[in-house]
């Protein structure tokens, strides 16, 4: 709750964009505690904050988690906030019960998630995980033509872009889960074994607009209702890759748009996900042969292909330390995915990866009223503690 | 092409609204036109103007003709000026031939009968036929604040509110089809048997907007699925009532609109017409079954009736005077319904009443690029003049 102080809304949301005052002064807070905690700082040349806890070896890999302080515009006090600060009371914790692991810990503040104000989104962790360079992601403006760059420096988070790589033995991140499935089911831990893979396209569909009361049903190219057979064909595409599949068209727009004109151009937009490349290519086949179907109407559908994430299965063996420490600690707890992106889906690329997802109320996020049960927080950091401890091999943890 | 000039746009179509400097201007040139035919002029209240050929017998009632010269803001040459100046051709080739009719002839300017300045459209033929008062339509105002009765004053067609009740013996009215119908069929006269009548909704499809990628497609409450089955269901009524159902959904609003996020709310707009009301009423009723019909996913649909326009049946015997003329004229005829408004629809609630439909390219209309060929609009003012002459019984016409 201080920490959502920094940027509070009237409706009891948050406002931070990534590189702004706000961010800078919730960074600065992160430090402090970390500081205050007993850790070390150190910051990469993309503004991701390290908050170490030593180990017994320090050569050791360190186990780390972490997630973002960034926000949306009109996001709330949980989304990203939460897997931080759970690292943080993780160590805490530990300093608590007097407990130092054979690795060290680190707890990760990654540099603008959410893309709200520069794009691309995840782009501390991208720029981590070599998905794209750090030259690309500081030369990226904000709609006044800040860089990045620039931002960095504006609130003295740009560190040295010639320090070492820096290597993570495993890491896990505690999050929000932004969707309905576990409070759906009664559950207070998600194990998340995978990110979905996502394929973004937009799609024009062009008739011809026409009078609508003159013009006969059989002598219509109506747009719209060739758009209203894409919207049901990508519902029975996702369910035809049950339970993971999902299928989205999310924007549309309409052309003349004139309550008695016969829409003569339609365009939209297609989201397609799933939890294995498999699945992901059937869909995007199934797709395909939708806009290239010959139509009596002379009606046509062309695609284009907007994005591609591949799906990214988390590890194994981390996925059950989540599962076993749950069970230890008597918590409820599913496999579940994450069908939204999160920078532990690029941290996986890198280093051996899984999230640990908690409910929030009614499966809303990226919205002032998200909400989230302090027991169930607490459950999700308590995961994360076992979790991290585990893999951090401690002699002689009960 | 003379009249055309007056408000020509670029594109080859015509700029001329309702009651404006440009209206003024092709109501003036139609005075002159009239005059020089021999016509007097006398103009009603709301601006109609009766131009008037006179017969042998006077006292009876007129046999009329006519449309309108007010356009769309970016509207074609020939939608309602073929109609007025088609009844001119009439006057003037009885004067070339030195036949004197019975009945005396009217050529009719109608006001205002697009609506894309005032509204309601129909305004000049709705006052007369008494579909809505003479004092509602002078107190609309356009977007600018200026009144109807201002505006006919400015040009100066305001006519005297006391003038006795016009009476017609019966009204034809020649206009492009703005429709595909006759050109598919290879056919240069259409004999309208019957306006379409119109049911307008506006329908309001409430879900839940939720995030794309962590909602599962069973925990969806997606609107606009609902909507694709709504625009489909719309085109399955209509054809259940072939060849003259009509069905669109023209205009649709999706919030929030955004590719990633799936839609919680859809307002659209729904538009039926039929030829009869028996038709019209169980395409009504089906469309509030579907809006009724619960559904799994708790997506709501509220429907609200905006505009009832009842069919119209056109005059049997005009209709039937428009076929044999057409006959006699060795011009390809077929009956047609008019799916558009036109004066001629209001005019048959108070006068045998009917219309004559000639081909316009591709069906396009209330667009620059309207365009027909010129052997059909002459085809469609012989068949008018013939009709005419049948009507005003005139003897010894061989």
């Amino acid at each position: 709750m201080d920490l959502a102080s920094i940027g509070a809304t009237e409706k009891g949301g948050v406002c931070r964009l990534a590189l702004t005052e706000r961010d800078k002064q919730a960074r600065d807070l992160f430090c402090k505690w970390a500081k205050l905690a007993g850790c070390s700082i150190r910051i990469d040349a993309i503004g991701n904050i390290f908050a170490r806890r030593a180990g017994r070896d320090d050569r050791l890999p360190p186990i780390a988690t972490g997630s973002h302080i960034d926000s949306q515009p009109t996001g709330g006090k949980f989304d990203g906030a939460y897997g931080v600060l759970a690292g943080l009371e993780v160590v805490r914790a530990l300093n608590d019960a007097g407990i130092v692991t054979a690795a060290p810990l680190e707890v990760v503040v990654w540099t603008n998630e959410e893309g709200s104000r520069f794009v691309p989104v995840m782009m501390g962790s991208g720029v981590y995980a070599e998905a794209f360079s750090l030259k690309h992601a500081l030369e990226q403006r904000d709609r006044d033509g800040v860089l990045v760059k620039e931002a960095l420096e504006n609130i003295g988070y740009a560190g040295d872009p010639a320090a070492p790589r820096h290597v993570m033995g495993a890491y896990f991140e505690a999050h929000i889960e932004q969707g309905p499935v576990l409070e759906a089911n009664h559950k207070v831990i998600g194990a998340v074994t995978s990110a979905l893979g996502q394929r973004w396209y937009d799609v024009t569909i062009q008739g011809m607009e026409a009078h609508a009361g003159p013009t006969p049903m059989n002598l219509r190219q109506d747009a719209l209702l060739v758009a209203a057979d894409l919207i049901k064909e990508i519902n029975a595409i996702a369910k035809a890759h049950a339970p993971d599949g999902r299928g989205t068209v999310g924007w549309i727009d309409v052309f003349p748009n004139s309550r008695n004109v016969i829409p003569g151009r339609v365009r939209l937009t297609v989201d397609l996900r799933a939890a294995d490349d498999e699945s992901l290519s059937a869909m995007d086949a199934r797709l395909k042969e939708f806009c290239r179907m010959p139509r009596g109407n002379r009606v046509t559908c062309v695609l284009q292909e907007v994005v591609y994430f591949a799906p990214q299965r988390f590890s194994p063996d981390l996925v059950q330390r989540i599962r076993d420490s749950a069970r230890d600690l008597d918590y409820e707890c599913m496999d579940i995915v994450s069908g939204a992106g999160h920078d532990a889906v690029y941290v996986a690329r890198v280093a051996p990866t899984a999230m640990i997802f908690v409910p929030c109320k009614d499966g809303i996020s990226h919205n002032e009223i998200e909400d989230a049960e302090p027991e169930h927080l607490a459950a999700g950091a308590s995961v994360l503690l076992h979790a991290m401890l585990s893999r951090a091999t401690v002699p002689g943890l009960a």
